[in-house]
């Protein structure tokens, strides 16, 4: 299992909130997406490159589980790891806190599509994380 | 165990669309909750009313798997049910089809708050699910 | 001048609100922008369709004027029209009611761009506005 | 006139584009809400605190020029400057660059209200927006 981990921080949007008073639940799989591109582009691999080079990472699952919802202003710390269990997918795990408070848990499942077809984790993906 | 089930339809807006020219992920957790106040209403159990009552359905758990990408201008349907496992917990499972394609499945889970506190499922909501 | 109207109607969904307890501003462009794909495709000219045939209808301006808040589980009218006032540019205006009342008006300027360059408003579409 | 200024800067998120591959216009207008809450907070003023205190800070009127689209992986910067022009309005004025070019250039209009009333701007306001 290859394992990669960053912390990912900002402030929560007041457009991202809704009438109950808090973060939309829609808006944190927002955050995870974020947290997900810092998390590739700090081992080197940017999303918008794979995309010039014609591999799409396509989410396929997406998971959440609410413990304390976040509101307005707060600042929030995503970390973040990414695993492959496989040779078809990418897993991502997320924890989102506010100060030391645990708010929420969550993971993605991702797959690679090349030419319109579900491909295996091309080698470079597969170096990358792995030489971590 | 309670159930009830609509089905709910409408056409993708461009705005719901990202740069992979499908519709984002997060916006099917807002189809999911389109999808979940549709089944709400038909059972006569509007969720503005239940807020001017104090009582706040609160999102605890959200879960997707995707199967075929969405995209704009598709016209699809959800069939929503609704059940009751314990006496804290609303779960509501959403199927996504375009056409007889099944595109997404989910389900989110639902706790209810008043004053600010966890409560049990009132009763006046079980006699509505146990009457359909 | 060339002008076509329709009206459109939708419910506001509980994810377009806030915290102040009313729908998000920026939400009102993604309502122009339903209400102007409603009135294109009963023009006979749907979106998706200049899509496929390689012409963007690319958004230049956006202005809105709001003069009553609408909140959640409102049902809100769109009067829209468009107009023609050069080779150009295509504009939309917009009034949202709540029953009778005023709520906010809006509008916008777009351009038609195909192949990457702005081009003249192509002639089957000056036709069909003006065929009205 | 009283008149002050920041630039805020940040990154555009894939979530915040669409099928076109560009941000989407309504996007602007978030980005618009995140600069003015950076140069109120500059200022002395975070939103939060005068939400606590009673006082809503609402939007009245939102408009846009978009000269050049700004896509995936931009990052852009916004300068923002508040004005009075009279004792019930504040005005913002924002200007999207991304590196040198003009992206786009907006303004808003906003009064105060209390107690669901619409007020002058209170005095203390006035002294931040005077003292600087």
């Amino acid at each position: 299992m290859l394992e990669r981990k960053t912390t990912y921080q900002r402030k929560v949007n007041f457009y991202e909130t809704d009438a109950q008073g808090v973060v939309h639940h829609s808006n944190y799989f927002r955050y995870f997406e974020e947290a997900r591109g810092y998390l590739l582009e700090h081992l080197g691999l940017p999303y918008y490159q794979m995309h010039n080079e014609g591999f799409f990472v396509v989410l396929v699952e997406a998971n959440i589980r609410i413990k304390h919802p976040i509101v307005y202003q707060d600042v929030f710390s995503i970390d973040t790891t990414v695993d492959i269990k496989n040779e078809f997918s990418l897993y991502f795990d997320y924890k989102i806190y506010v100060d030391d408070r645990l708010c929420a848990i969550g993971n993605t499942k991702h797959c690679i599509v090349k030419d319109g077809k579900l491909i295996k984790i091309p080698d470079f993906l597969l170096r990358i994380l792995d030489a971590g």
